[in-house]
């Protein structure tokens, strides 16, 4: 069983949440969901989910994590001014342990500094940010990195997203 | 009398449309809203304005204008996939006429490719993508490029980018 750190908050993208988080409990892993505020209900873009924040940043260690999932939507945005989500992100990624990137994530991978020489998607609009953080921008729907980053694009990628996310939960 | 463009959409930073505005109708110019669809009804992210669209980008010509102004909030990263609004901007800085920008404005300008070697600045977590793009980020209130683009971080910034966006209105 797998121990997966989500990093969200207000304005997520729904269903890159619930999806997700739905095909990893359903394949056995546990999951708790970080953000700026333990206790506080982070609302969904599309206001169809509402989700605690299981434990502040403040509260946690990336090391007791063996993945991470950042979902997208504006909470990328809101998250990314924040050394403590940036520093956070970084183990993961120094570490090589997976991390499960959509749609806007890759701001907060860009502002993490973690995408040089790494092959990444996103959203397309936001390719330009990807390329300029030194990421090898690919238009599929889902892109793996030796670096343990695997990233899709948009909700329509979600059925390939979670398969490549249970996948990879299997080998750790 | 200067013509001024505005481009935006949903989810623009409310007082980041309406302040200007305001300086801008105050000081005896004439401003239109350019978006996605003509009579269209944007409304802020904020929930406290609600602007409608006076032309859809496609009824409009950027030589027709004296200056151009983008709000920020997330209206600038509903607008950067899409070429027609980054063909409005390159207009703007190719002929070096002037161009406000506030807050998250500057993705629009990363992604029209308009910030190399551009003196700028943003909201301050979008930092990395403007240094990232060429520009070269100054946190101060106001930053004057000689390509025109005047800019600003935030709506605290305001009182002073109202007075450059006038000041430089006098002179076109």
């Amino acid at each position: 069983m797998a121990k997966v750190a989500v990093i969200m908050t207000d304005l997520f993208e729904d269903s890159e949440f619930t999806s997700p988080k739905q095909a990893i409990v359903d394949a056995g892993h546990e999951l708790d969901v970080i953000g700026p505020e333990k206790g506080a209900i982070a609302v969904g873009k599309q206001g169809e989910a509402e989700v605690e924040i299981d434990y502040s940043i403040d509260e946690v260690k990336a090391e007791d994590y063996d993945a991470l999932l950042i979902p997208g939507g504006y909470s990328p945005d809101k998250l990314r001014g924040d050394e403590r989500f940036l520093d956070f992100i970084r183990h993961f990624s120094k570490e090589r342990k997976p991390l499960f990137s959509i749609c806007h994530a890759p701001q907060l991978l860009a502002s993490a500094d973690v995408l040089r020489g790494v092959d990444a998607t996103s959203v397309p609009r936001i390719s330009v940010d990807v390329t300029n953080a030194g990421g090898n921008f690919i238009n599929e729907a889902v892109v793996f990195d030796k670096s343990g980053l695997i990233s899709s694009r948009t909700p329509d990628d979600l059925p390939q997203f979670n398969e490549a996310i249970v996948s990879a939960l299997g080998q750790v």
